[in-house]
């Protein structure tokens, strides 16, 4: 059982953009406690970084053979309609996870691009967003779709 | 530990309603599944279900004393700014789901007014979602706050 | 044959709110008319008047096995996602019927949220709309759908 | 007791156009149901159709004397102010019909620019709608005014 | 001179609920000092208050015949079409009243649904608006209209 | 206790002016109902008007120095953002006053500039709009703020 | 100097058709006080109507070749782009006059696609309304452009 | 028989700005050419200009008792609610002038708060649109009302 | 193999209208390149032109039985939802063909009514674009659907 | 005579993205057909594909000195002002070309900015569209520019 | 070289108004620093404050003879058309210059009527600005246009 | 002291793109023009130009640790909120520069996505701009903050 997360711009700053919405710890942190909870369920992860959306694009393109994917494509989950059409041309189940709640936010960040191709959205939990999402990719991958 | 889980307008039909959006399985089956997870983790918990909003707000108040609650509000998620307010009054945090992706839904069911006033959403995971929910709060009644 | 007739929120003060607009009979006129036109037909109805959103919700789903609705959501038309769940998830034809012309009247009366999920909509003539709905249903369920 | 049936565009390809929308009659049979019904009520119809907007204006022009008019306006219903002028310079009873039922179709074809000058709107009970129609102009001619 | 005064959804947390913006002091101490106000005017005052937009519309209904309303309907005033339609159907002056400016906060809060059929609106003034409401209805009712 | 009372475009045409909106009293019996509710309440009151936005801007930075502000900035209120500026820049309590309900009047009329920077607004109820802003400023300035 | 005078749709029923808009005079009044006033001018005018946009299209192509042209499209003034299209391909100065003041009307009315392509517009003034267009084409046409 | 004709802002710049939309003309010969055409229509007018809202406000309402205004309020036309309250509380027609065509302008001049108010609108013959209004008062008064 | 060429409104203006848009060669050297291309191509066109919208609507009804169409709608293409209607009640193929690249004109032409009912669209190329359209349905026609 | 032709993001994936839209040939199989009817036509292609909005800008400003350029943006088209800007710097003729008919689809693909920079659009023709580009640019090119 | 420096509206109550925006520096520190500056610039000032719209018209108009201006219209940059007009027959380069940052302020401050009209905007650098538009005025106006 | 220049997509055209709006000298000169002024005030410069989003975020991100930077995003000032949220990080003062004036163009670049995030907005002078923004840094870093 194979999973990307994806992270989108700005993502390498964590711990120093806005701590006041986005927490203190560090993109590696959260790297680690991904990589724990995913030796947990079984599940080998890869965790990228990219603040670029072609470079974003190309990497969900070339891991389309993976089981699942966690994406935060941070500001691009708002703007991005070339990764949203990546997404609808991708088969394995993706889990959408904001650090944030978005919907507390102001109005662009209340849209999401990206979110109507994704199996569901989770918001607003900080790192255990991410974890949460690998609960439930894993739940959905090893019992079958069943929802 | 105490959690109310409530839910919205019409999800008494769930099973029979629109099957291909919200899946066969009935409320009392979310029920079971919910009390099964929640035993595991040591939460207590109250299901409800109302189709009133007026409704709602008295349960939600009378259940202030929570350390949780996970709200699936169903249409008055959209249209409801008295559950809002009442959100807004509250102390515990309230983590809000639907089984279905609102994000892939018609343009009505894209806002959410009650969002902004929860911890976080999820969004699309079917029953899962509501059991990610009593991970999620588990995880922060038991460990602290830290996100 | 068994049809429900719904009415929503002020539909009781009838004969005495805004005359100008809704006529000077009362409901109990109404409802004898209704009577007397079902008995003609053949069809057996239930009558019934609220001004709770949810507790027609409840109405709704309590008579789904009915072979018919007529609606008069009256205000809720207007701003009720929870009825036009309801409706959603139900089978019988409904035929949702105002007594005044919606079109020809402020803005927010203009859309109806609840219309899509019906068979059809009578907006306009007064009692009359309301004696059509019940022939429409009629002619339907004796014949078959056929349109 | 006289009354003009006029049709707009394309509703002379009825049969053939969208049948999963109108059905598999055609205007032939809607008008040999017409003057059933009409003969039944002792009603004199014209049954007109025509694709431009003008003769529809001359065409409602000419049967200004007319009791009453039924009215498929058909797409110009949605942009024809020509047509809503005609109207609000008549003074018999004016019922606005749809095969479909307009509210549950795309969002240019919700708002309707005639129905403000017609006494009501029957919209998405199929060829059903017309006899209707009928009955209504018929009920309100024979006994009064009275809604 | 008999005056009903209607509080609406989350006015019963009064003091709990977002003191920064509703103060500190509860319903009790407001029914209180209105009770006070009223007895010095020769008022008879009934408080009530509601969760429900459908029982507020049942109260309202049931006092027709009171000489005046004091209603601040909280949220339910941007939202309820329903209660709108019942004060329409409302000869007895009506004064809105909000204990916040609603004109400070945001924009889904600067509408007001219910306010076209109020005699009038005072917004922002705490307590002492319920207060400047009695004493213009005591002005009103014993002076005459003359405005 | 100093309180001055000004007046914008057109009010000085009062008792002329659409008296079916705003009465037919002028505004020197105005000025007169305000003299003696002052002198009442012990409040020395400046009384003045004008049809120009920037000498209105001028008059209320005058007389920054005053205990309390009762506007009724007439057509400004809805168009001068120069205004709301100033009352921005001000610390003594402003009450907004309207003589008509602005809530039930035309579309640019329903949204305020100088509300938000307002104490609170007092809208519809005639002459006696402005006693009862001298009432307010009157118990807020004896009393202490308190609400 | 030669002008054509064309009306759109409805206007031949000038004097039936809202008469509290329009006046009670006819289309025949208007046509003679149109006659009298050219031939004080010494102008030499048609004067047409027509229902049709498509066979206004063709009326104004056709008379490509007169000095003038005094247009009153009535509802098409609103809705029709191909009118506004021929228009633009016009050499000869256009009058657009409308016998009421469209800025007092309804919303539709306050937009002209045509009138971008017009000299310029008179509107609301009645049949004087035409008069003041051939007294403007004459002095334009006599003196030279010269504005 | 007296008219006020009213320039608004800039319009004393006329000749110098942006002649390739007002015309090398000033307001001098503009006024010497409304004051030809009045004399032979035996029309008393005075003539004025102002760059000041409040002023223009305060011209119009101490020429209340003029026979008729001629108005061409410039960029307060698009801007001034205070200007369209003084209009609206007059009695004598108004006739609102643009030397431009309006329509053919940016989004922002093609609406008028004025003209609502007016009998009628000229918009784009230049001088001579002064001249037409001068006229069409004329006739009005002379002759009575009668359109 | 036979096609229609169908042209909306103004286009047989061609070459007097607007050069600077739509180029200085006419309808007939319009009409004799497409012969000369769909001679070269084996395919038998008609060619014609109207500028009324009804028309158009009974020329593509009484041409069902084509292979195909090309439509420059014209004006009616952002206007007209009678003629989107008749194109979705089309089996051939239609090609949408403007003359001028429509995206680069106001915001009025940038919308299409017919366009989704079409198999798809050309905007300009000039005459070219007719030759193209005719190109692509010899292709789609002699080698089968296949895209 | 060089042309490039350059394919946006998500292109790449042709034939397995959603091929119910885009078929189910591969990119490939286009750049070959292209290739094939360029040699016929004695063009010399550049055939390019990037995910990268920043890359399509430089491969766009690198190949400035080509005769054509052929550009289908996918995604960018809509959101790429950057793009956009690059084509305005554009000398040589740009053919937009879309394998599905963008106006088809949903509202955001509806709109182009780089459009109204290109000389035409071609949407909807599958891979047809870019070959009839190419004879366009041919046609253009060889001749002169003649439209 | 001459310079007018023009303020706009409730700037003289600069360093008491909302110093959290706007400093705690006054109008006439501004007015040294300008002067310092200018001197130093060789450049020779007047330096105007006003709170009226109209006195800000006559103000620019009479210094139509300045080599530039500095323009900071405050409220009025977002609703003054007139004042736009006025520049807009400016011939000498005007700098807009704000104190604040405009874009980051609410929605109303971010668009600004006058900027079309004026060479550039300076805004958000406080006091600085003012200086930076002198220098700008002061290359341009000793080296020539150049840009 | 160490200040970034970064310049966006587009601008390594200078020169040749649209010189009517962006003038002919080349980004080389521009580059030295700030290097000149830099020096002269004891500023070391960095200046770098991109065309893609991504690589912008990296080179703002990469130079955190500056003293100050200087932005002309260009296109992406409008379209960037990765652009945005990296400002927002950010310590040191931005200042967005742009050599139109964006607030004379067309409506897409009246808005600055990142502009909220700087600490100031020079637009419209051209090459001088740059020179101004390198005065302000200079002069807030040297003075300290102050404005």
């Amino acid at each position: 059982m194979r999973v990307l997360i994806l992270n989108g711009p700005n993502l390498n700053l964590l711990g120093e953009r806005e701590p006041e919405i986005y927490g203190s710890d560090t993109l590696d942190t959260l790297e680690q406690q991904c990589r724990e909870r995913a030796a947990a369920l079984g599940i080998e992860i890869e965790f990228a970084q990219s603040n670029s959306e072609g470079e974003m694009v190309d990497l969900l393109q070339r891991h389309r053979d993976r089981d699942g994917v966690i994406l935060n494509a941070a500001a691009y989950t708002h703007t991005s309609l070339a990764l949203a059409d990546t997404l609808a041309a991708f088969e394995p189940p993706v889990v959408e996870v904001h650090l944030s709640n978005i919907h507390a936010r102001e109005e662009i960040r209340r849209q999401s691009l990206t979110a109507p191709h994704a199996w569901g959205l989770i918001s607003g939990f900080g790192f255990r967003g991410y974890l949460a999402a690998l609960d439930l990719l894993h739940a959905r991958l090893s019992e079958g779709a069943g929802e």
